[in-house]
């Protein structure tokens, strides 16, 4: 049995399922189990003796906050994250994640700057973690994401996307073409239908889906190796390929 | 510069500190960052495959709390945990905590079985994860553990302690010796001063806390190998040692 992968409306269920008073767990437990799930996947495949200047991407939702929890863990694991949240999401979550990045001498860009200083971050910046649209994502890309994205692409930095592609289809996948390519993924919980046919390295984390509701909702979650957060999805065979 | 070892006092300081305004943290995070690394630390000594069998002995506060984080961990990576937890914590979230662990399929005894009983839960465990009394304990030690220790002890399990051994003094150690022995411990945040002539394996775990919370109190904390959320700390010289 493969993994299954979720519809928009799926993902959405099993998210409010793991907060609501059955699956009983707090925002604040599964963003730090997902954000550092994110920031090991980025620190398996690229390591800090070379990518050590991360420019962590932010959107205003729970994506951003993922983002900002693995961007505090990178700042552990010796990275130089720097957070680039132009539109800081209201929720209190928000507001202590990234105090606790000041606290790791982590700096934010100022939300309202330029597209060139945008353009200045990425040229002293190594890699980019893609937090910035998740499952809930419906397009089109708005400001200052619009203009930020094609940025984002041409540094041609190698991007790590958290749960899926920022600009991507939860189901269609990249069909527009409006969205990030990144060359990894860490999707959250489980896949979701849009990234079926990601050609690049593919891992999973959010290891916190109970067994009741990996059954009842047939997940098939792969095994994650020993005591790990994150484990690697096999590549596409190339019949599966386009 | 070697390790900072905590007295009781500045423990609790920077325990306030990490959760008050100015640290952000809340406790949902730090216990689930603690959690994990308990359930890591005992999945890195005893493989499933021989110490599947966890009594996960959880006391009425905090310390508890990361007991229960730790179960639940400990069931996705495949071991049978049980908690014994005859006295749960009032808070809210140890309530949360639980239902987590239900939701695993692992199996809570019942708060007022019988020393009988606990004697059989004994028998079918392989290993013994003591989270029962942290930095605040103050002896001395109270029903219905005063009469638990003794057979914890005479079980002649393993056991992988939680921060301090359950007993011991946070400064003095088991100067008293009415605490638990254990084969392992698992440190969090920094040692504390009572642990500082442990003889068995002595794991430091809690990897959160921010780089100006660690310049302020001098803690000089140890370097935690790649992206783990454990690192063990060296064996005591033999010119140290009793």
């Amino acid at each position: 049995m493969s993994v299954r992968y979720l519809t928009a409306k799926l993902a959405q269920q099993i998210d409010e399922e793991l907060m609501n008073a059955a699956g009983a767990f707090s925002l604040d437990q599964l963003m730090e189990l997902a954000g550092l799930a994110c920031a090991q996947t980025l620190a398996k495949v690229y390591h800090k003796e070379k990518y050590s200047r991360v420019l962590v991407c932010c959107g205003p939702g729970n994506q951003g906050g993922d983002g900002l929890v693995a961007a505090r863990h990178l700042g552990m694991f010796g990275y130089k994250p720097v957070i680039y949240m132009p539109k800081p999401g209201s929720k209190d979550i928000y507001k202590r994640l990234q105090v606790q990045c000041t606290n790791m001498e982590i700096p934010t860009l100022e939300p309202s700057m330029s597209l060139d200083s945008l353009r200045d971050a990425l040229s002293s910046s190594d890699i980019i973690l893609d937090a910035i649209f998740g499952f809930s994502f419906k397009g089109p890309v708005r400001a200052p994401f619009d203009s930020a994205f094609p940025l984002l692409t041409s540094s041609k930095l190698p991007i790590v996307s958290v749960d899926i592609p920022s600009g991507w289809d939860v189901e269609k996948g990249n069909a527009a073409g409006i969205g990030l390519e990144p060359d990894v993924l860490i999707s959250l919980t489980a896949p979701k239908e849009g990234v079926k046919e990601f050609r690049g390295r593919h891992f999973l984390g959010g290891r916190f889906v109970p067994k009741i509701m990996e059954k009842k909702f047939q997940l098939n979650l792969p095994e994650y190796p020993g005591f790990n957060q994150i484990t690697e999805l096999p590549p596409l065979d190339s019949s599966q390929k386009l």
